[in-house]
């Protein structure tokens, strides 16, 4: 079973691109949608604050292949459009039957990758393959994005769990679960997402608001009635008026206390102050936890400088991935069946160059099992290393289950360990080593001498 | 009827932060759920790098709260949640037959607003309107983000249409829906979108891929079979390998063509070079279509160098509004009846200070219209000016129909025109003034020297 994490299923063969749409009327005008095709999907560039990505997004890319269809509404609406006002019926009513019936092949959720290094490789009619661009590039792109930046704040965290808070400030409801999910697979350890709580099956924690406080305008009546509903130790929020009374009036309370929270001010110096509070009052026991817009680099910082938190939740900086909030994924023609045989296609446009043909990466690992360089090859090639694509879906139909999102998150934990340890760095290092084998490299100047 | 643009309804009740359910289970057991409570919805600064803001995501925002429940499922789903193992039965018995029945109040989409300023005000039982203050702050940030960025990219086109490319970019599905109606709300002239063009009556545009022109290897070919396919005149795709003999071949394939696109490479230069071919082959009618990780600002410094261009398409930076993909939106109690009648209710956290009361805001203008300053009172004051906010919804209800997307667009279209000059400035402004009355400056005064 795969999970769309829209609010629920769909028709969704109309959210992808105008031209797709075009183009696949083409193919088939010009009896080619039946040509088998291979695209691929790449991430083209790492972000400038980035060493390497962590890939995510498979199981709703899978999912929406399964379950894509056109609705009667949906093929209507392109009857009347006029940018299709030319296309034969006879192109309205194969879509009224469409499925996506090709192979998918792909690198697992949770591997850490490299610009370059194709996540997916869709092959099928050209047609087919065509249409699906859109959507795929949008769902492995967001979770990409997200789970690597992740696996950052993660790390700058050293072992203290981080919680997902962002739902509030991802862009739009459904990219609150997708968040929550990519932040998961990056290597959080809960979410504030009730509806991912249920979904996903991430832990989903949660205690009260500067609203609760507020609408009791006291702290200490606040917590005590907290603890009343509550009486499993919960953590009180304790920076709505003054933080250091806050924690204070937590203890003066006597609610059932496992945690205080801190949401503002100078959490160095707080957390500090708080600690201390806490301490006199017998109570080593209660964790602290800090938020407010957090990073991996302030994280490390409050960390550098010893401040006593356990626990950190992070929201907006994590599920925009506010230092850049977009990867520059492409999905690209690279193989083509024609009446001639199979064709590597590719590009050449400025700073946009495309490899032809159906590809495979093999990662070379040294005895102690950390990565040394990645080579990207034909698929038909042999070469040394670990083949890191894996077939997903066979003639529409998955070839098995996939990856669960705790084995996802077990593997993005397990390949950082393997990643030399410079990559790790919160600023730039030098790049891992990612090479393209010496027969594409001869093909692709074999082709752009003699153009088919 | 409002549009939810989610991909289908569902029950949306657990699309919520874990904290707002324990604070109404809480609210619920303290005899408190249903005391009248007001919050307001605002962001508390501008991001550095924007003068004003754009309004949107009311009709998304209006859709939750009419169709906002619990299904059995999630009910169950709670039941057995850890946290919520001591509430008891009759609050999740509550939750089965839960619905908004509160009021809202809000400023129209397409406005242009400022830091601080209430753009929904929602009034009802305390537990109903905390439930649903994250759907709301998403729906309504995810938006005005978007809309804003537009609003920029649109200026510095200085009437040149600007196309919404980014749903690919977009995070997520449902986020490239919300992203082609917020980015229309900003000023753009249609969509890549074809399920936006369908829900949304946005105009839905695209021609051809990178990969049209890979299928066929050949870019005359290529151009001919598209412009078989589609007699009407097309925009084609003529950067595949060298933009300017793209040019050439455009031209020498006699497809029907009504622009071309350029999509890598220097823009400035090579829109000058097309230019050039086009012209001299007496194709003055034939416009430059650009796109290519543009932004407000490229767009001005091409438009200042004088590069024909004459339509743009932008997608990254749009919809992921790239400067800054994020506002500082919160949702805070703001007044609550209390067996002691109506309590304004405040936060005196460091930097993130709010004031009581239900408010409203006034805009004041000068004799040609132009906005010269807003003032947010409390709502019960009558000052000088525009009230900003409406009555939209009345315990539960809408109380007529929503602007249209259309007329959103316009109202926007419409008060960046009466905006000061100095804000639609790219770069960043004096600010513009927003004041709070002196009453409730007074009220604040009043209430942190003797808190109820």
């Amino acid at each position: 079973m795969t999970q769309s994490l829209a609010p629920d299923d769909c028709h969704l063969g109309l959210l992808t691109d105008v031209y797709e749409l075009t183009m696949a009327a083409g193919y088939h005008v010009h009896g080619m949608a039946e040509q088998r095709a291979t695209f691929e999907l790449w991430v083209r560039r790492l972000p400038e604050c980035r060493n390497y990505l962590v890939a995510a997004g498979l199981e709703q890319a899978a999912h929406y292949l399964q379950h894509l269809s056109f609705s009667p509404e949906q093929i209507d609406f392109l009857r009347g459009h006029p940018t299709f006002r030319d296309v034969p019926e006879n192109w309205l009513e194969r879509l009224a039957s469409f499925r996506f019936d090709g192979d998918l092949w792909a690198i697992p959720e949770g591997t850490v990758v490299f610009a370059g290094e194709p996540l997916l490789r869709v092959t099928g009619p050209l047609m087919t393959v065509q249409i699906v661009e859109t959507y795929l590039i949008t769902t492995m792109t967001m979770q990409t994005l997200v789970a690597s930046k992740s696996a950052r704040v993660v790390t700058a965290a050293r072992g203290r769990p981080i919680i997902d808070f962002g739902s509030r400030r991802a862009h739009g409801p459904q990219a609150g679960l997708l968040a929550a999910r990519a932040s998961y697979i990056g290597g959080c350890t809960g979410t504030s997402n009730m509806e991912a709580g249920r979904l996903l099956g991430i832990t989903a924690l949660g205690t009260q608001a500067h609203s609760w406080i507020m609408a009791f305008g006291n702290e200490i009546e606040a917590f005590r009635k907290f603890g009343q509903v509550f009486p499993q130790a919960s953590t009180l929020l304790i920076d709505t008026f003054d933080t250091v009374q806050g924690a204070r009036n937590a203890i003066a309370s006597g609610a059932p206390m496992q945690a205080v929270r801190l949401d503002s001010g100078d959490l160095a110096v707080l957390s500090q102050q708080v600690r201390r509070v806490l301490d006199e009052a017998g109570r080593r026991d209660v964790q602290i936890v800090a938020s407010g817009d957090l990073n991996e680099h302030k994280i490390a910082n409050l960390l550098a400088v010893g401040s006593p938190i356990d626990i950190f939740g992070v929201g907006t900086e994590l599920v925009t991935s506010r230092d850049d909030p977009s990867l520059n994924t492409v999905y690209k023609l690279v193989e083509q069946e024609t009446p001639q045989g199979a064709v590597g296609r590719f590009k050449l446009s400025r700073d946009k160059k495309t490899y032809p043909y159906a590809k495979q990466v093999w990662r070379q690992c040294a005895p102690d099992g950390t990565f040394v360089k990645d080579v990207i090859g034909r698929a038909t090639e042999s070469l040394p290393g670990e083949p890191m694509l894996i077939p997903v879906m066979e003639a529409g139909q998955l070839v098995g289950p996939l990856t669960t999102l705790d084995d996802s998150r077990a593997r993005c934990l397990a390949q950082l360990e393997r990643l030399p340890k410079e990559l790790l760095s919160l600023d730039r290092a030098l790049p891992y080593s990612v090479q393209v084998s010496d027969y594409l490299e001869g093909e692709l100047r074999r082709l752009i001498s003699s153009p088919t």
